[in-house]
């Protein structure tokens, strides 16, 4: 009996690290660019754009442009009249919601952010659940267990949520969530949302080596162009932000931080390895954003890198990135590796 | 205290499996024929005379006529004015949903598809809940614990079933599910599906047998006729469909991919055996397809057989199986074994 | 700090069992009158009545009456204007409900027939929630499991019970739900509702003589009066009903079966033992039914009396059995004993 | 990347207990003053200075004025148009709601009371949760487990409340109420609200001196100036009330009780510590109340202390005890201790 195909659009798609759901293994996110730098008009087209290329993963945060991010993609879902079913959108939850204000209790992973944070955000979303909401950042003073049962709460009760992981959590944190879940018969976190590109590997291959056997943790990894640096783009202008760039444009207090950091020391350091990484990809004859995002997809623990967009161009772009993932080989991978660094594992205690 | 007694139909009803639901020994199916062959009329026909002949459970699936199935069946429970509490209706889910268009997390057994498909499904009846939702088909990328807490999700904090089952599943992937209730507290299946006929007897009596007294599973078995070939229309016509049936008329992916298989190597020893079988049917003095069904409900760990109906006449023809059951003595009995073959058991490790 | 009195009425209320929940030693119960032999403004006077003597604890069933008795009762309760909180209703499943129509699931204990038959008894009710739930009569085809899971998800997810019970159910049966319970973490059962009376002492204190101290069960007892036989007003009519009695009405299917057995082998024996008594109550210038009342609740196990009226007046009569506890001497009691018989406990198990 | 700053108050926040919930140290009670002795425009106009002043903990209780507390409380919560995620409410459950009027059921910490009393809570509240319910008092005939039940079921499955807590329990019974939510894997209380100020330090720094670290329990204390002896204004009054002291008003059964102790013995002796505490203050050149406030946020263990008020300068003077906790050196402290006694901890089995 043949088996319906899904729209057939090049894009690939893979389990959520050992759950049942399935992700594009490029995502759009709404960090900095939806109801930030771009406009109701250019965050539609680039929905519109991303899903026509067979991308079903969309990312936001209560936090994302205080709480514009979530009214943006929510009104551009419902114009775009798409398939609750059919697409995964996720949240994050622990810095605060709509108006960037900060209330005492409006923040962190105590069960009352949790369950009103969540609640806020599926009003600006318009959504009656999302797929995986993240914990945004380990919150270290709120016990771990409210964490888990609020969590839980949400999803099994409430029905606010699918699925939960953790964004930017150290191993032994992750660690601990699905111990208790474990042990209180609670659902466990799925997936962590870490920061992963060629000029940061070293949480992902290192820290987290044991987490994806041991309790199936998945990777939506996101920043794979390091803020663009890996788009080659800065190589040419180590001192200030070209014009028409985003730490140009500004409005964004990370963004503001970040310009602040242009050309500093570090900035230099990962410039100069973007400078000897260019030739590798004019090598295999792509653009090196490309080749940068299908190095991450390389590995088999990421299940889907988040990008951004400013213009719907850009992620035409981007998912060709998909047809480079078989041209590096073995020879190739080792010459991206002597430049970038490997990540020395634990020999004994590794799986 | 006289116990008031139900409608008098003759009908037969049976515990499911070890639970406390009760099943008509014959069940009628919405699978290729309701919303797909039949029409709207038809259809409502069936499921009156079926009603009016004591059976009291119908079944469906999200992907039987890409969802016109469940939407005809709610039709028809509507328009009969049907008491909710006195029918038990089941569902399926893994294939997709409404207009066989296929997703892709719009299938399979994560919980986003448990929890989106049985809700389409639902809109679809336009009922609040089902009594039984099964998993159609397992899915072995996704991990048995998230399937089996999301049946308990949809049963325990949505009410929007009544019990959970499985449908062609290993034994071992049945007993994996009842193992996870138990470790974890939640609600184990009740019941499989499985195709079991007099031509494939396999599975049910031999890969099955433990599961019975260890799990309390019950069986609703489909296809008891073999698609027709036991009613022994197919006897005079080896090669193609006769005029006006199913094979000929087409119009399900299934149905074609079997008319492809007419007159080929299975189906000419499938027929065979049906001509040697006529004879006994003869010699007790019923039509072939009654002995069929009749030997189905003679093993009982079959709670229902579920049957498929193009018009009211073939439902009242089959009910009268019931009548055939008693003249299946141990002399008959052994005369099938002689022809279709019997089932080898594991001698050391059978309960 | 002085704790507001309760309306003064001398009614006493006790714990039910070791739960929470307080009801009045005397309970009005809704069977065979309510709905039945009585019409609605007989209702609303025998509750407004109750009511007004103190009486918090109104009990009825699915099958009293074929669903009229919650009917009425539901009618009475808005009618009168009661405060929710004040007021303990309880029902019970498992015969079936309105129309007296059995179907083939819409009885025993399956999760199906809890969750539509409550369902069911709260629309006849009109309430949101009953404070009990009992299951009327064992099902001993139904798992343990399934029915205890049940009676825990309409408490626990849908809030449409406080607390679960059972009536006449055997020790064995009671010990093993409440097994199940602590096993599973689930709500275990507060309350069982046999018969108990002068004439009928045996399971309350000998079968049920563990459950007390084990399981924290309370009782609510039925029938204190045995149909009447205690009032002493069958004492002069040993042969045939006299005119105006229950059992010279008829219309309900168990008055019918008891209007059969009068006059037969058990009832002279009953009779005669209600004549030996009526010179006890004499002595102590009460009516016999008072007695026998009071006599149910010298038992410190009772935590409510549920008795049936047909007339206000009759409940007042009846709560003048209150005053009667303390005149139970141990000679009196003594006296009963050699009268009715007494119950010998097991002598090495007991608690 | 900077932290958006809270409303800039001076008033401090502490986590309650271990858990991830945030509340100022000082915290608006609604007992004997709003719905009782201060009318709607009075508690607005507090309920908006201490919010002005950065209280987020707002605690009632359905007893406190009959039920009155809870709603001018919800009306003044509506009129101010504060964001719910803001403020923190609590309410506490055990001594009968509306109206005055004790019930049979009415009380305690039953399931049916629980249930019943905390939605009527929040209707009287016009709210859909409160942050914290309060189990007001023990309830010793009530089974634990039921109590520790029906709070996990109002937060678990009804959303009524974030957390729970207890007032006024013993020691034994927290940790009895945290074992079982633990053995059975429900939520447990977080907070315990005593009385606790300079006169009445036994209970909060003896008997409780374990729960702290193994429950991970915080405080909510009231009655911090004990009704007003430790802001020195009884000091020349020891015989009878001053005019317009709430004794003098009276209006409600405790104020009435406890004027019926004024100049009592231990009222005397109270009142003589006060005496010899002044000289204290003065020498910090603090009010005696600003004094006795913060020598109760000394203590670590207390997340918040309650006060009252009866008019908004109060509030604003109250705030300014903040100032003085750093003013408490160990040398003051020991003055401190010299007046009031100091409570001996169990050298062997403290923590």
């Amino acid at each position: 009996m043949a088996w319906p195909e899904p729209r057939k659009t090049g894009m690939q798609y893979r389990r959520l690290g050992n759950s049942g759901l399935h992700v594009s293994v490029l995502g759009l996110g709404g960090w900095i660019t939806f109801g930030g730098q771009s406009d109701n008009e250019t965050t539609v087209a680039c929905l519109k754009q991303a899903y026509d290329c067979g991308i079903n993963f969309f990312d936001t945060a209560e936090s994302y442009a205080g709480g514009k991010s979530e009214i943006f993609i929510g009104q551009a879902i419902k114009q775009l009249g798409w398939n609750r079913n059919d697409i995964v959108i996720s949240t994050k939850l622990n810095w605060g919601g709509a108006n960037g204000e900060v209330l005492i209790n409006n923040h962190g992973l105590s069960r009352k952010h949790i369950v009103e944070g969540l609640r806020a955000s599926l009003r600006r979303l318009d959504l009656e659940y999302v797929d995986i909401v993240y914990a945004h950042r380990p919150d270290r003073l709120t016990p771990m267990e409210e964490t888990v049962r609020a969590f839980n709460h949400v999803i099994e009760n409430k029905g606010w949520a699918l699925y939960w992981g953790t964004s930017e959590w150290g191993a032994d944190e992750i660690a601990e969530a699905c111990g208790i879940a474990k042990a209180l018969g609670l659902i466990a976190p799925i997936v962590e949302q870490p920061l992963y590109n060629l000029l940061a590997r070293k949480k992902v291959e290192g820290e987290f080596q044991r987490l994806y056997s041991r309790f199936g943790i998945g990777l939506t990894t996101y920043s794979p162009l390091k803020f663009g640096l890996l788009s080659g783009k800065y190589n040419e202008a180590p001192d200030s932000p070209p014009e028409g760039s985003r730490f140009a444009k500004g409005g964004d207090k990370f963004v503001e931080w970040m310009a602040g950091n242009y050309g500093g020391e570090w900035w230099r350091k990962d410039v100069e390895k973007a400078v000897k990484l260019k030739p590798i990809a004019d090598a295999l004859g792509v653009p090196l954003s490309q080749l940068a995002l299908a190095w991450c997809l390389k590995n088999d623990n990421v299940s889907s890198v988040i990008m951004g967009a400013s213009k719907p161009e850009q992620i035409v772009e981007n998912c060709d990135a998909l047809k480079v993932i078989e041209k590096l080989s073995p020879e190739v991978m080792a010459q991206i590796d002597e430049i970038v660094g490997t990540v020395t594992l634990d020999p004994v205690r590794q799986d």
